[in-house]
């Protein structure tokens, strides 16, 4: 029997499963912080592959790392919040240790990939997905492939200008979708409207986080219905152009931030359906929310490690 | 020997050539107004290839139309300024006639297969063109195929929203890159400058194009040379998303208002650097004036009659 393993990398937590052939439920699942005393992060990993290690032959390991990394070669470029993976060739590293080969991906392709081949995307050949949280990530599947580009880099479908004179995003270009629609973009413009004398039950006195948002628009509570009505707008708009540019059949929302559902979605809908160029785009088109949640990395890695047997 | 034939449809005038294999000099060509008391546009288009019909065997036909069509079932959705072009089903019509396989692809997206088949694309993986001209279009081959999505209308570059509060664009929405950085738009703005006062050579009294406009920046026209300069700045910004949307390795940039060459690409090519995110995507990335000219129709029409044989 083969077996496939699957890390997911992030700046707090790795997870690692080991998942039987043709099984998409782990015979072993281990979850540690990736910074640590003992140890640097890449020696916490080798010891959280190790632990999970089984029996058996391992096929293939798949590896999801947050930031930009180029999946042909396997070298992380910069993980945020990671100390020290710079230009990191995890892929050599990996395979010199554990002898089998391995896969690298960034986390929010990879989170398309797992979409597309175990949760809202199965069955689509065009598949959109986008993960709204601290930032806005992307994974684009096109006619059953998954968009790369050159060194890797594409589909970074958050940072994306559709408002030049609006706020600054995190990458210090102005205007883009994360900037617009992200969790912060959106406890922050909250926390504006609170400042210059909204009502609202959000406190005018702390700071906020998008959860509280949506906690409060869940209440009923105007300012914040309006804050993710806001962020809607903005992500139907992005839409509209991805529509254009990728004619999709499948849009698949994912992260916290859509987990207050109608109250994104509904002004989202409108937005895309107001800025599309034609109804064309919008026959048979589905908009979904993720249907993996919080094992959608996990996923994601065992589908790549899957595909490089 | 067999044969390839290809065909370009446009509003005003069809061409069509025939190719002996492995060759992309045509032993014949033909050209003809596309509308005319004698006859329907579909009428002509047959005499057209029978005109052209070589005595061997036709291998395969390609036909490169404009607006938006359907590629897969070979039907045209609706071609602008052709009168009753609304879903016409033309690969089944050409078919039944002449009884050779035949293909139906965008004009903008066959651009693209041909620039990278046979001009500035050769060799490249990755590869975003765009043509500017009366409209914006684009193509994309992604990892050596074709972009083309769920119903065949994806890549329409000139029709995502950069500017919200900008100009309406042909289409109905506002602050798409056609409506900033096309030919009309780039000739609108400069009459405008020109009637709230700007000194120009270009005639205030009467309509300008975006050829006036060119021919008046070579001469030194400071206005003239704005209005391409500020045409360059959108279409830079646009390819700044495209690079984090496609990472490409090639941008090729066609069309007539491309002519004036460094008055638009300096511009261009500054506002690229100013709004990409990293500069990683601008590693080995090439910006390259489209090289087919006026072919460009022909050869991507005659690379799409290759591929479906």
């Amino acid at each position: 029997m083969d077996y496939f393993l699957a890390v997911d990398i992030g700046g707090t937590q790795m997870r690692a499963a080991c998942y039987a052939e043709n099984n998409q439920i782990p015979s072993t699942i281990q979850r540690i912080y990736t910074q640590g005393s003992d140890g640097t992060p890449l020696d916490r990993l080798n010891h959280l592959l190790e632990s999970i290690w089984p029996e058996g032959h391992v096929a293939g390991v798949g590896v999801a790392a947050p930031g930009p990394l180029d999946p042909y070669q396997g070298i992380v470029i910069e993980a945020p919040n990671i100390a020290g993976w710079v230009n990191l060739p995890l892929k050599c590293h990996l395979q010199d240790r554990f002898k089998v080969p391995i896969a690298l991906g960034n986390d929010a392709n990879l989170a398309a990939l797992g979409e597309w081949k175990y949760g809202a995307g199965r069955g689509y050949h065009h598949l959109v997905y986008i993960t709204v949280s601290t930032g806005i990530g992307g994974g684009v599947i096109t006619d059953d492939r998954l968009l790369l580009g050159e060194r890797g880099l594409a589909a970074e479908l958050g940072h994306v200008t559709i408002l030049p004179d609006g706020p600054i995003c995190s990458c210090g270009q102005p205007g883009h979708v994360e900037a617009l629609a992200s969790g912060p973009a959106l406890a922050k413009w909250a926390q504006g409207e609170i400042q210059k004398g909204a009502a609202s039950i959000l406190p005018a006195d702390q700071k906020i986080t998008a959860k509280d948002v949506g906690e409060a628009a869940l209440k009923g509570d105007a300012l914040a219905i309006a804050a993710l009505s806001r962020a809607g707008y903005y992500l139907g708009l992005a839409l509209a152009n991805y529509c254009q540019i990728f004619n999709p059949s499948v849009f698949i929302i994912g992260g916290g931030v859509s987990k207050p559902g109608p109250y994104l979605f509904d002004p989202l809908k409108a937005s895309l359906r107001e800025h599309v160029m034609s109804p064309d785009y919008l026959k048979n088109l589905t908009i979904t929310q993720a249907a993996l949640g919080d094992e959608v990395g996990l996923m994601g890695a065992l589908a790549l490690a899957h595909s490089i047997v």
